[in-house]
């Protein structure tokens, strides 16, 4: 993540990504392949879980393999340290940043993830996080599982990219403003707006099941993996403290009702969202201290949200469980 | 507070105050005496403001003036910044420092709150909050209003002493070792012995109104002030986070009970609590940002309490509204 700040102290995210696309005719130099492409991703990271979770319901792991930096980074970048001698095994590389080194050697921007990784050559494609979710659904079709979901049907596009602005606004970065406020002023302003954004989005969700039609969609992904992190990170670590998630009775059943769901919780690795938030801010938490709360148990409990019909595949079907070694492991 | 380290990285408390005591028989040079002492406090210290709660259970405001200190003190002293001009308008000094300088010039420990200083003098007579509580209920007897509780009854003064005891080492001092810990294991430590004593407390109370007996005690004083303070600070500033306070089912209604008393609740300043540990403790939370949750609407809400019995003042009644210049103003 790169940050700018403006002058009244405003968090501002640096949005521009490597824009290179992979696609089905390959128009970008970058076609669909089986086996080419490696996504590269941090489990503490909202925004390259999204890709994880997609991926697994999707039913893609055969054809495109994911390395897994270690949560915490330094300030150049991700690293492999979880790998057998600090090294991603497909890449052979330490440190994500000489991904994009080999593409672009004066490189300047963040090192982020997700990533995808051209196997043949070591270079990023694209870290542009929210075209990579939407082309695995749709550029990737041919690759998808039998029974794989339709996470962004065209006839739902439009509300689904609504949903996906203000959720990304108010809350997806919203809890970083919050967070990184520069300013007493711009953290209530994120703050406010975060939780009136909370609030519409439980009105939603007090009668339907899912944000858009009646299966999961790209816009309960995006907002799921905000959503997982909010007591153990945003909540004390970015101060967005009106509530916990387990105070918004609706949110918080819904929530669970995805955590629950195959492909989204199988994805979760609290351990890691905790280390690497409390650890690698130390501009916001000195000590570097992780909090050993909150109770978590809560997640694996009844959310009734059955009630309200839906149906989370569709016409499809869950995803088997995770692969043995992308199996997050049980933290205590 | 005066903090220590030990190479462990546990917090450690500076325990040494002055020790001089008010007694009824001024065996210290200070006689119990209508007029003559100001007690000064801070509105934002869970130590100092046992001493207000107490002295409102006890009526002594009409013979024991109160001075209040700002929230935001610097790191030599706590300040006037709330009077007129910046000074305490009795003892005419800007900075409480003024008041221990005047009776050791070279005093060199923490200058903390609840001081009580003779106003003849213009020295601080003594700081030893766990004293001077126990002080104004057994040493200002002849001055309390008809129908004060007795917060310290004979019979009950071993079983009141082993209960704070432990609440002090676990939970009043607990959440500043959780919150200062200089090393992951000790703050590990200090938050499981926190929550370890809140799930006995809890167990204690569970059946029973009070801490100690079935009357308000020096014991619930003590405890209350640490858990009016949890959700709001020690939570998120203090990592104290397996659950909020209002998550702990008996705890908190244990708590609503009492600030719903006359006397507790009455004395308690959200806003000075919030401002003193978020801006005060920069090497915690660096930007001074102050959270602007949690939501403290349910302090008012029913408890349910009264159904197991307890008499809350005894034979005795509770004290009257507190007059309009000790009025803690309402907080948005």
């Amino acid at each position: 993540m790169t940050a700018q700040y403006v002058s009244s102290g405003e968090f501002t995210r640096d949005q521009r990504y490597i824009a290179t696309r992979i696609t089905a005719d390959g128009r970008d130099g970058y076609p669909v392949e089986p086996g080419r492409y490696r996504l590269i991703v941090s489990r503490a990271c909202p925004w390259a879980s999204r890709a994880v979770v997609v991926r697994r319901l999707l039913g893609l792991e055969h054809v495109l393999s994911m390395g897994i930096a270690g949560p915490t980074h330094d300030s150049r970048s991700w690293t492999f340290d979880l790998d057998p001698g600090h090294r991603d095994p497909v890449l052979g590389i330490e440190r994500l940043q000489e991904a994009y080194f080999a593409r672009y050697p004066d490189y300047e921007r963040g090192i982020t993830v997700p990533a995808m990784v051209d196997t043949r050559t070591g270079q990023v494609v694209t870290n542009d996080y929210a075209q990579i979710t939407l082309d695995l659904s749709t550029e990737w079709r041919e690759y998808h599982r039998p029974g794989a979901p339709d996470l962004y049907p065209e006839e739902l596009r439009a509300e689904i990219d609504d949903v996906n602005r203000v959720v990304f606004a108010d809350v997806n970065n919203g809890v970083y403003r919050s967070g990184f406020a520069g300013s007493q002023e711009a953290y209530e302003k994120a703050y406010r707006r975060l939780f009136t954004r909370l609030d519409w989005l439980s009105d939603r969700l007090e009668s339907q099941r899912y944000l858009v039609g009646d299966t999961i969609t790209e816009a309960d992904v995006r907002l799921f993996t905000t959503l997982v992190r909010f007591d153990p990170v945003y909540h004390g670590h970015f101060k967005c403290n009106r509530q916990k998630l387990t105070e918004m009775p609706v949110l918080w059943a819904y929530a669970r009702d995805l955590f629950q769901t195959p492909g989204f919780g199988d994805t979760v690795d609290f351990d890691h969202i905790k280390r690497h938030y409390y650890v690698v801010h130390r501009d916001i938490n000195p000590t570097g201290i992780v909090p050993a709360g909150p109770d978590l148990s809560g997640w694996l409990t009844p959310h009734g949200r059955e009630a309200l019909g839906g149906r989370p595949f569709g016409n499809g079907s869950p995803p088997g469980p995770p692969s043995p070694e992308e199996t997050v492991p049980a933290t205590a």
